[in-house]
């Protein structure tokens, strides 16, 4: 499936039954935890470009420095356009990893969102621009007052959840889940298949039913919603 | 009193005037603490229905399995229409204790509201639903990865706050208050004395005298205000 | 310079930037941590009076009544028209320092915010107010229930800065600043000059161009903005 | 099995043994977290009896007291000879909930223990006491300062685990682990399997053999030990 | 009194029987919380004087450099022999607010302890050293790093309580009590009366006796105890 | 200088003489800060091997599990004979990175202690073994509960310290500082000399003498302390 229609779609499921088919095959612990929603006006489906930050240290940062641009540049640069920029900060919330003018480069490259287990900077201008915010703060500080990023596109930990490079993010106002690649398209056909069976049955509640029998359905909801959905597919 | 009236006029009171008065009968520990208001834009007042929950455990799990219907569908079903669900999940936030479709039938039966102690997943379908939400945060997880709910309507801890089942709650954008319900009339009294005095010196303060004397009143500024009720009155 | 242009001025640079412009003076700990923006469509720039709070003591506080007005009413009536009140309360978010009739003699003196390592109180009322609010947050309690005000335009700590009475505060959605004095008109200049470069920059983003050799500048980049700003002034 | 022999040989397992035993049978959360070891020098295997608290509240800690004996007293006189006290304090510290006269009899009744998710007053005394002791704190205050009993023997929740009455409780130095009663006997005979079997790696990895193939073991080292286990037997 | 005999028979009660003569005074909140008691082996009965820190800003710093010695010098060369050190380092641990060598010299002085709502550094020696240690931690850096001394020998907050200079702090494996000068008498003959009566208690309970009528006395029981009392007296 | 002198050094100076030498080379955040010092009474001095571990997730633990023997166990067999293990693990206390097993081929290949950002299990055992234990906690839970390792020898992060392969660390009872390899030796040369000197004052306040002028030393205490040093020399 492309990308696109991938997102696409995602989008339209239900976060929480995303979730749920990550659970059936093995990963309950893929939606981050621990950070705030800032922009609850916005969904997001995306693949994740990450950095890894550490507490700052003087010979590691000289270090980084010699080897090319700093990476919060290269972060934004070098991604895939329209990626996401999944930030490992240790949960440190004294300083943000980037302000306004790189994230203004991350919408011209069509990124739609930060995902950062810590700060950024430049809340006013940032909070203004299309991206999703899913972060622990804002910090009037650069990066540099207490971490550095050392990597980029690594494996990293964030919200408590492991990402890895190019997994499919989705968020919503209620957090953001982390979906590896390989699972992204029999999740969100699951997902599509579970919003389809609980529209059915909270139709039925929203009617006035009592919840008994419908939720968790009884047999007798089960063949009730086969039929109905055999009926819709002729 | 009527519910319905007892309720109405609540929701006219300050918040903190009817906190006030059960401080000055003993109870200054009724205001839940540590919870965020999902809903600043909604006034609530309503009594309590409560479910305990406590961690996973699968022998208890079963045991509960055994006695009927599931106990979060339970707490909507079974409790009096309209009341408020509290739920004691003891701060425990990786996991929501329900989701979309159990919330459409507490819709459905009247229910103004959740307060929990811990989180609800699908939020984003439930903020548009008309519920105050009174969380500790929301999660994509279902119940069952972290907690189980084990009892209904018993006395429970929400927010470091003892709640009986039958409690008045009075919730605004600040937070929920827990109100004894045989203390609900009284305390509703005195905040609505309480309210009317303190609109009577606040207007002074907007018309620009200084705050000496009118706050706290001095007996002059007392003496005044018992005029003015008692004109008021005829 | 007046207060009336320099806080007008301040409400139009970056408040990362006046942030840079302090830490490069070796004053990096002046942004509050850990308060939530009540008022996030609000800034504010403005001089600080404190109030120091301290868990509640009856011996002290008994010769604190002893002494005058209560310190909250007094905070309010004594300090210099429009200024910012800065409360001091060690954390402590179990009670409010004040609530709306106070608040509404604050805003008739012209005042323009409340910035709290605390609560307030009645928020579904001071929400309402022209106030810049940074908070810890809110409780139905009022003082007199963890803590009391012990004294007035001292030296404070709030949200992990040290605040001297009549530094100039200047807060917009993601926090507030603490500058000191003597250092405001330095800062406010300086302050306007990175953002004036970094408009430049940032613009460049904006046209498209890879963020290499623009931020951080280069040389060559460095050179154009000077030209840009000689262009400017002639 | 009598107590007595369950007891006796569970505290010459492996504490990490049994709880491998356990998560095998899908309890993966028994072991207490949060609390602190006052008594690293004591090892215990007792069963538990319990007492749940909840923030102070007048109307309820009046009708409670109506209804006989204070609860603590009670916890330590109705239990069985023996028992462990666990308290579901609720994570509140700022109240001891006994302090040395009643740990005095529940020494002389032959308690071995406390496990509280809160307080106990008294440290100086009971810390010379033969009690297992695994709180979150100790603090001067009694009982009543914030928190009350307000049932014995149901079921709770103390560092994070389901706590039902009549559990088996082991604690070393490390923590508490908490046994269903119906799964003790096969727990304990296969923590001591687990532990014949780790013994016999140890010993080759004291003797200076290299990691690789003995621990995980491979199967060479496997066989290696089914032999010295059958050479054991006869 | 004098102090050597207040003190030592302080040391002689219950710190928690010293708590309740206090609460039933009106001062609930003078035990030290959210302190680690270093020295459990240590009892300390005395007086109090204070340290007030913020967090480092450097204009501030240089304007108390110019009043004269640093002030933790100064707060143990100025203070009464013997007092304890109580420092109000906010809750910061992340440097410690004096080393080995001041503390030599508040040994020499003859200094029992010091009481920090911070750090100390140098644990390695000065745990070695005659004195009373409840602090937050210890870090191996020096004041400076994150805290100033401000003020000596004012009133401050620590362990979340008010501490006036001159207070007697009476601490042992528990914690640290704050007991108000004026109060220090009563509080101590309260205290004694109260240990003469629970020991009394405690031997029935030791000798077997049930708690019920013990524990709350019964009537009878506080009869026996008055005759025990003034058989005691003649 | 042989890593064996450097060690026997290192173990003789103030760990806080060499947090000073680090912090006036511009490294002021090497010391670990959140960890528990589990025995007080080992000093260590020796090179760290790191392990860098995740959140569980099955898709990584997989791929890593076909890359060789567990990491755990490498981490041990393949480190150089006599360093330290360092775990960067999130701050992640709900299941140990390793046991008795492991560390006791960790004691075989001359390891001397554990440092980790995380729990290790069978503290019963491991605490009686001779190994600096400074860590976040101890749980009964294995590896693979909650964290898995996923890189050996990586730069890591453990107690907010950024901690490179081949770092030498210095613990105490107070924690562990962390000292890049290429400053090991001047850090060490400058702590001699402070401990010195600071000897020299020491004993001048054991002596009884003011600390004004002491500390922080006059010009003549300087000089006095040169002539000693001087005269030490011949």
């Amino acid at each position: 499936m492309e990308d696109a229609e991938l997102f696409e779609r995602l989008k339209n499921v239900a976060l929480d039954s995303a979730w749920s088919a990550l659970a059936r095959r093995g990963y309950p612990n893929q939606f981050c935890e621990g950070l705030r929603v800032f922009r609850p006006d916005l969904k997001i489906a995306v693949r994740a470009t990450t950095v890894r930050c550490l507490p700052v240290r003087p010979d590691l940062q000289q270090q980084i420095r010699e080897q090319g641009p700093p990476l919060n540049a290269q972060s934004v640069e070098e991604a895939d356009a329209g990626d996401i920029l999944v930030i490992d900060a240790g949960g440190e919330t004294g300083g943000g990893f980037l302000g306004d003018i790189i994230a203004a480069r991350l919408v011209a490259r069509g990124g739609v969102g930060i995902v950062a287990d810590g700060a950024i900077r430049d809340l006013e201008e940032i909070r203004r621009m299309p991206l999703g915010l899913y972060l622990k703060g804002a910090h009037a500080a650069g990066s540099g007052r207490r971490i550095m990023p050392v990597e980029r596109n690594v494996t990293v930990r964030c919200g408590n959840v492991t990402v890895v490079p190019g997994d499919v993010l989705y968020g919503d106002c209620e957090g953001v889940l982390v979906i590896p690649a390989a699972l992204a398209v029999e999740v969100l056909a699951e997902a599509e298949a579970t919003d389809h069976k609980e529209l059915f049955l909270r139709a039925k509640l929203e009617a006035g039913e009592s919840i008994y029998g419908i939720y968790p359905p009884s047999p007798e909801t089960l063949r009730e919603y086969e039929n109905y959905k055999n009926a819709q597919r002729n």
